[in-house]
């Protein structure tokens, strides 16, 4: 028996999401199953190895969230080669989904459960006029962020705190405490990076958290809102989640 | 009478080039219309101005080939505001069409013939795996290249010259005679960028110098092959036409 681990790249416009779904009732006769990036990676992997497999990841991805380097692996009986292995499954997944490393590792090691933090970016196209070339991977907005307000607010989030006000509010984890272990916000040009890395993200917290930024960036909340958002630990005082498109799994640690 | 000015961006993966094309005959009893990107604006323009609208670009850009500002004016009786007018195209335009910028320009402004250069860059992504957020907009290709070697053989084609060997052998111009005005090669992560700039092109004329580049950068053409191509003036020497979709107009200069 063998685990391997893949690093895998994906653009998520066209999916819903990391996770396996079964298939959604639209009617009373009418089902629809809908494409997911682990299933098509499975069927693909099934294929090569002539085996059912069971891909765990670091973590889900949201339906339109992209990943740069998720992290999901697998074990098998089959001894094919890395190389093979990856030229492989490259050759049969769509263009959109990349796996640009397949390696050994421990039998013990597990995506999820081994993994010690996770960074995610959160991409914002700042200028009048949307691009054409990023409409997927970015968040177009026209109006104008203050980088140096985000930037000195968002350091009230540094660190080990309940995240209750940045959760989605239909999804309630026993223990919303996480620690974000860095924070940073750039611009090159037109666009704003957001990086986020934490021990573990509540769903929607990244998402939550860069819509709270942006209300601050805007003028919209003032100094000192965050701290107070925080420690209401009500989802209400929060800012909207901002959209899907712009966020990136940049890399997951271990 | 106006002369109105567009700063035009593109992503031409969609398009059969900028130029509007009759319908192509493919067999006895059927023709097929293909879309451009002059054809897809002029349409749009003539719903919002209500009038039949002439776009005149800087240079057609072939299929595939994108353009981060190529700029096309046109003359109109209409009245409307710039503000409106570009708020107005990018609502109509599809989303791989963004008209950046609506300005006056004078009368005798043509932006092919005003034009004092253009710049294009060829992007390569240079690493073993595609990327799955790129497969439109850069070149990948999987086999080292030596940047070093490609760089001081460049330095061959700057200044003015017959360009007669990267000149696509089915569309001979008179005077195949342009100045290079500046070329560099930089390299960010796994991106490779071939910046030129020149007076004029010459058809397929970046793309063939690319494809020359790329095979002294994989040590397929030993150095010092770059003069002696550029002196034989004979495109059968030079290397093969890089893709389309790694070029960009990046910029045309008045």
């Amino acid at each position: 028996m063998r685990n391997i681990k893949l690093t895998i790249e994906y653009k998520g416009t066209n999916y819903a999401g990391w996770q396996r779904q079964k298939s959604i009732k639209v009617s009373k006769y009418q089902s629809v199953k809908v494409k997911t990036i682990q299933e098509t990676i499975e069927e693909v992997l099934c294929k090569i190895l002539q085996e059912k497999i069971k891909l765990i990841a670091s973590g889900r991805t949201d339906a339109g969230v992209h990943a740069q380097a998720q992290v999901a692996n697998f074990k098998t009986n089959s001894d094919i080669t890395f190389n093979k292995l990856a030229r492989a499954l490259n050759g049969l997944l769509p263009e959109d989904i990349v796996v640009s490393k397949a390696e050994e590792a421990p039998l013990n090691f597990h995506s999820r459960f081994s993994a010690k933090s996770k960074v995610y970016r959160y991409t914002i196209l700042n200028r009048k006029n949307p691009s054409a070339f990023l409409r997927d991977t970015v968040y177009f907005y026209p109006f104008p962020l203050n980088i140096k307000l985000m930037q000195r607010e968002s350091r009230a989030l540094l660190g080990r705190h309940n995240f209750k006000s940045f959760q989605a509010s239909d999804n309630i984890e026993r223990n919303p405490v996480r620690k974000i272990k860095k924070l940073k916000i750039t611009k090159e040009k037109k666009l704003i990076y957001i990086d986020i890395e934490a021990d573990g993200f509540l769903y929607n917290m990244v998402r939550n958290i860069i819509g709270t930024l942006m209300e601050i960036g805007r003028r919209r909340l003032s100094p000192g809102s965050l701290r107070k958002i925080l420690s209401s630990k009500n989802r209400k005082y929060a800012g909207p989640t901002a959209p899907a498109c712009g966020l990136c799994l940049l890399k997951v640690k271990y």
